[in-house]
């Protein structure tokens, strides 16, 4: 499987992924996933949002008997030459878990499901989880389809060069109707289980993220003629809110990124007018976050500059008595918090008990070509994997 | 004549110019350039870079005699969001001082001409003065060709579209050969005569220029999941740098900018793997300006950047005899240098005897919308224009 994977949205040049939603790599990705689960006799469905759900046995029978589904999957696009494994190794790692309890000849008492999520990354339309956004409600159908790409593109006229119909898009509670439990697995994006010294954990909860706009107004003049006295250069504000957002992080304990910046007009000779770059700023604890973005403000104001909150995702806990049972079932491994979004934490905000596996990185290195796990430990994810569908899907309860 | 090129490729939400090479607004204004001209009986002539010269007499019975042109005129291209003066003034201000001769029953002894260089601003493919550079031989026909846009578009395709043949470029020694002076008349790009309270100032010289570019590479990684002691964030470096930038140049007494940046991957929530700043720095004296790029250096090498020289270009005297006959023929007039690049600068480097008038510009405000020169003080320019070309080219020697 994980061959076949390989070559699609690869850029020859950085050797990382570009993986887009509702590109032609999404669309072989997609394509990829029906032919596996066909291959695999199991049932294909789509959501409104055109996720992609594949059934062993009748989830709809089974949910009407109050048996709902045991899901597992995870999402195949990417972030800008993001690695092999974010994303991919969860639904990889679904599939040959099917593999292995049907050649371990296992009956699910409930259905089992894979789950290929759409536009996880949020890659082209900037938004992440819009796949389970949409479906679970927590993004408008009408918001999602008016997001714009950087050619300017609209999710709503994406989705029809893509075939499909954009006001079709919405929640659909008949598709969660279905999932009884979610469990994601996916490659660890720190160095946890390396310190640790273990292959696999189990999730405990999302960190509270926020993002933050930072904009900085100067005044456009000629670089070579204007007195440094007569400059605004916005710029240097801009270069100051950097460096405090590092410090902040360091005195409070948490982290803060800036990693996208814009610059009006952006010529080699002339004083910017304008700079705008993004906070991002996340932590075990909220208040840490709290403390280090009122640090980051207090310097933003002092160059001023201005600072507005894009988003603020307070922690999500996962399902503790599913997550506990994961534990018990697979005995003595570790428990982990997480920085980073995902579909999951999109589903447990929904009220779906939810859980995760995360499959140790031994460089941490993560949204980048060098994301790797090495084979052993993705065969003992998918170990761990298995022995959970067969612990939840086996009990009829 | 300036209402009509008002309108010409001004950006709607801005109110700022965008006129780039061999574009649509490009042709639109050179079909202005050559129906003025056409309407003062001038013969208009291109060279083989395409630009546009305009005699008042034949230069080239009058070279062949000794007596070869008095010529004036800037360009008529815009940096992205330009202001209205900078290049159309000179134009404007040559051909009014060209009617404002005739008005007054003058017979010039020498040919008279009016030029138009094509993509001064380098705004499109990044070398400034490309027209006057490839005639003069300052930059060879075939690096222009190549030279790319930020559609990747090269100059050979852009002019080939704009219905020109691309290996007709080339040094025109000919076109060279008709021009005995050159007098360009320019906005000035500081405030440089506010302070000295005067309408016109002649130029002195060129300050001495250079471009650098900074690399710093750091590691692509995930902004919510890696630990601050295991990143390699490029973006840190990158800022010091643009402080650092600022602090030398007010050490040493120059100007240094960091107006541009391109950051890798660009995302959001992704640690940036690379970040390139671009350094541009002058100053009257060479040595100030060398001693602030050492600086600056220190301070990116000290985060492991790396700088690199793109460009370096010496202080350019105008022709000093011409210069003080200019000064002797308007009295009493003001001296400036200038932090700019002009193609009176590429002439002067190639031998024409060149000398530059520079206008007020009350807020000395350049490359931007809110670049502004009173009317009072333009008329002051034709007529300080008018003069110099009545004494140079009524002077039969």
């Amino acid at each position: 499987m994980w061959s076949d994977l390989q070559p699609v949205g690869r850029s020859a040049q950085s050797g990382g992924y570009r993986r887009f939603a509702w590109t032609r790599e999404d669309h072989d990705l997609r394509e990829w996933f029906a032919a596996e689960c066909a291959a695999r006799g199991l049932d294909l469905t789509e959501d409104r949002m055109g996720n992609q759900w594949a059934w062993w046995g009748d989830p709809d029978a089974a949910a009407s008997r109050g048996a709902k589904g045991v899901v597992t999957g995870s999402h195949l696009d990417s972030v800008p030459d993001g690695g092999a494994f974010d994303g991919p190794l969860g639904v990889v790692s679904a599939l040959a878990a099917v593999d292995s309890l049907r050649s371990n000849g296992f009956e699910p008492a409930k259905p089992i499901g894979v789950v290929n999520f759409v536009d996880e990354e949020g890659a082209r339309f900037g938004v992440a989880c819009a796949g389970s956004r949409v479906i679970t409600g927590a993004m408008t159908a009408r918001r999602a389809r008016s997001l714009t790409d950087a050619d300017g593109t609209t999710m709503a006229e994406a989705l029809k060069r893509a075939g499909r119909d954009p006001h079709q898009i919405g929640r659909d509670d008949d598709a969660l109707r279905r999932v009884g439990s979610f469990v994601e697995l996916h490659v660890e994006q720190g160095r946890g289980l390396v310190d640790l010294d273990h292959p696999v954990a189990v999730g405990s909860d999302i960190w509270p993220h926020g993002r933050w706009r930072l904009d900085f107004v100067g005044e456009a003049n000629h670089a070579g003629t204007t007195r440094l006295e007569d400059r605004h250069d916005a710029m240097l504000g801009y270069a100051a809110a950097v460096l405090a957002a590092r410090e902040a992080a360091i005195t409070h304990g948490c982290v803060a990124t800036i990693g996208k910046v814009a610059v009006t007009p952006g010529g080699v000779n002339a004083i910017p007018s304008a700079v705008t770059g993004w906070l991002d700023a996340r932590g075990a604890s909220p208040r840490a976050v709290r403390r280090a973005v009122s640090d980051i403000t207090a310097m933003v104001e002092q160059s001023g500059g201005k600072i507005t909150q894009e988003s603020w995702t307070p922690s999500t806990p996962f399902d503790a008595s599913l997550s506990a049972r994961l534990g018990t079932r697979l005995g003595g491994i570790p428990v982990l918090g997480t920085g980073a979004g995902h579909d999951a934490g999109i589903l447990a905000n929904a009220g779906i008990p939810t859980a995760m596996l995360f499959v140790r990185n031994p460089t941490g290195v993560s949204h980048s070509p060098e994301e790797f796990a090495e084979t052993s430990d993705c065969l003992e994810g998918v170990a761990a994997l298995t022995a959970v569908l067969e612990d939840l899907a086996g009990d009829p309860a």
